[in-house]
């Protein structure tokens, strides 16, 4: 019996896709792309892997992955549900699964085409299969289809307890394109913006302006997981997992927990947040750099606040000064984010944790980072890890 | 670092719904049902649990469960793919999260409405939204849409390779809707059938038969697993997970992986069969009685070769003498089984094997039951464990 995960296993490979809005090849392709240079990243074989996770909403199974990269057999094969909440737990049962003894190397993957085929943005007029129905039919028959209004609920209620986050928003959504302008793979390389760029650009739906939301991407990113000891035979500096957590809380819904007793706290984050200070032993102050997940600039400024970084209600003034920038208190989202480099679903965050870690980030900062955190995304089941040295 | 998750784990509670044609109620209703029952069985209480797992085929999402439960708050939560390989994969993950300290308590569940709902036996021209799609294109365009119709693929090189196993198949569907007749919950409750009427009744793919195919029910199962220590303060004989394995192997496919070198041999089976061996230290001589996934007579007798208890080809010949029957060497699927207790997607079996553990089986065998393996589904990606004293 375990007390925790806590340093028993290691990120050791890291893969990525370019990220395009038309990758003009299949899903399972990007997959297959993706895990096979997380396991060259990782100096490993295909036949060394020995487990794989993915999301529900994969339309890649990891059988034909598989088959097609030559992994002979899989020992764990699990999917993690609710979309966005999704990509930390895959650390999670990656970790699982190696320090329970059943797995010897996991990969975790997500691979979309989310530009060229669903767009999220389309809204869920159709498709919803499970009980998630009997919560989203009070808001889908109103035009509450899409991630921008439910994320807007919950911000325009922000700004009124606490005033406008405005000017926080543009800090996270300018400091993040500014971060993308020097990531070769980052939709946003070489096109800065300005505060001017963010305040002209028109609202999608009020408080979010076009820039305070992601962008729609086709890609795939991939990681591969194996015991801390193995990881000090393999090529790169692991990045150990010093935690990894689920959440999910009273009353929870997916992207629509309106019936709370408030819409600027979640506790499903706190519940995470507490697990990964509480099995890490490390606290907010330890964190060096965060990958946030940030589908929306406001949920970025939320879940700094449910970590620790600043108190409740005052993520907009703690970020305005540039805290989250190369040279600041907290380097945030460094490859650009979901917001400018691309969406494949924090996979790709993921990855810059560990590149932030090997100090192999086109934003490294120039300060010793020892502790990175990534999270899943926010107003729906969630999770998040820490990386260490 | 554990070695695997040998004896850190138990299955402490068990639930049931009622199993019928027609349940007049929602898959939410009968998950929570079954669960609370579950959670009763175990002497602990919904704010106990902390964990949960699923199947991706659910339509019901844990978080409603939740909700509807009074469970505060999930730490662990996972859906596991592939229909009826993924029962015993529940396990796993439970273990896999009570042995790494992830959570406390974790319950696993199916629920589902089989019969007055979405029905298999309807097939699947619709709805493949991965890439299974790629391997059933292959087939579904000729009509092989069912369930029936890719395993009697399999049976009958079966008995092309070996000789006609109609005399097994028999044996198993009488001994088991006599099992039936026992067991109050049981379709088949009260209803026993003979060998004649077995021979009498209808192909419906050949060489299956009517009594060789499952029954389409509606109904809810769950169990909860907690650490072997807090087991012990709990009422009931706390069935130990001796092992849990998944498999997925070379070349596979979900139901259709006509391609491979046999026809009548599973790797992914004969992996997970190696791998419960090992992590146990048990042999086939140990096992006492065993519920062998039963969505069709011929894939028991194909597990219980690849299991180890006869030689490929000889299982026919081995159950003819009643080695499956509550006197016999193997009682298997005391409680009908899917055949004719109905189908739960092997959760309701898993609550049988800890029945018999607990010698609470309405078939209960008079000798000791030690230990009891109990398995996934065949011919897709699998898993088993093996419950002990």
């Amino acid at each position: 019996m375990l007390t925790s995960i806590k340093d028993e296993c290691a990120i050791v490979g890291i893969g990525q896709t370019e990220i395009s809005k038309l990758s003009g090849r299949s899903e399972l392709q990007l997959a297959v792309e993706s895990i096979k240079a997380a396991i060259d990243d990782a100096g490993l074989k295909p036949s060394d892997i020995d487990g794989m996770c993915g999301f529900t909403l994969d339309h890649v199974d990891e059988i034909d992955v598989a088959r097609t990269l030559g992994i002979p057999e899989l020992k764990m094969f699990s999917r993690m549900p609710h979309g966005g909440g999704a990509p930390m737990s895959t650390i999670q049962q990656a970790a699982m699964a190696v320090a329970s003894g059943t797995c010897k190397a996991v990969v975790g993957f997500r691979a979309m085409n989310g530009r060229s085929g669903a767009r999220y943005s389309g809204g869920v007029a159709e498709g919803a299969e499970t009980t998630d129905a009997i919560s989203w039919g009070w808001y889908m028959p109103y035009g509450l289809l899409t991630p921008a209004c439910w994320v807007a609920m919950h911000a325009q209620r922000y700004a009124h307890e606490y005033g406008s986050p405005a000017e926080g928003f543009a800090e996270v959504a300018v400091t993040q394109r500014n971060y993308a302008v020097n990531n070769p793979i980052a939709l946003f390389h070489g096109k800065p913006i300005t505060f001017e760029d963010y305040h002209n650009s028109p609202f999608i739906v009020d408080p979010l302006k076009l820039y305070d939301c992601c962008i729609e991407t086709d890609g795939g990113a991939a990681f591969v997981v194996t015991s801390a000891d193995r990881a000090k035979d393999l090529p790169h500096t692991p990045a150990m997992i010093k935690c990894a957590a689920q959440g999910a809380a009273f009353d929870q819904e997916v992207m629509t927990s309106f019936y709370r007793d408030s819409l600027t706290f979640f506790p499903e984050y706190d519940l995470v947040a507490k697990q990964c200070y509480a099995q890490s032993g490390l606290t907010p102050d330890d964190i060096d750099a965060a990958i946030i997940y940030d589908a929306f600039t406001a949920i970025v400024l939320m879940q700094l606040e449910t970590f620790g970084f600043c108190k409740r209600g005052e993520s907009s003034d703690w970020v305005k000064d540039g805290k989250l920038r190369i040279d600041g208190r907290l380097p945030t989202n460094t490859h650009g984010g979901l917001l400018s480099e691309g969406y494949v679903h924090g996979i790709n965050g993921l990855c810059e944790g560990v590149r932030l870690l090997r100090g192999a980030s086109s934003n490294q900062p120039k300060k010793n980072i020892e502790h990175v955190l990534v999270t899943s995304g926010m107003s729906m089941p969630t999770g998040a890890i820490i990386l260490g040295k």
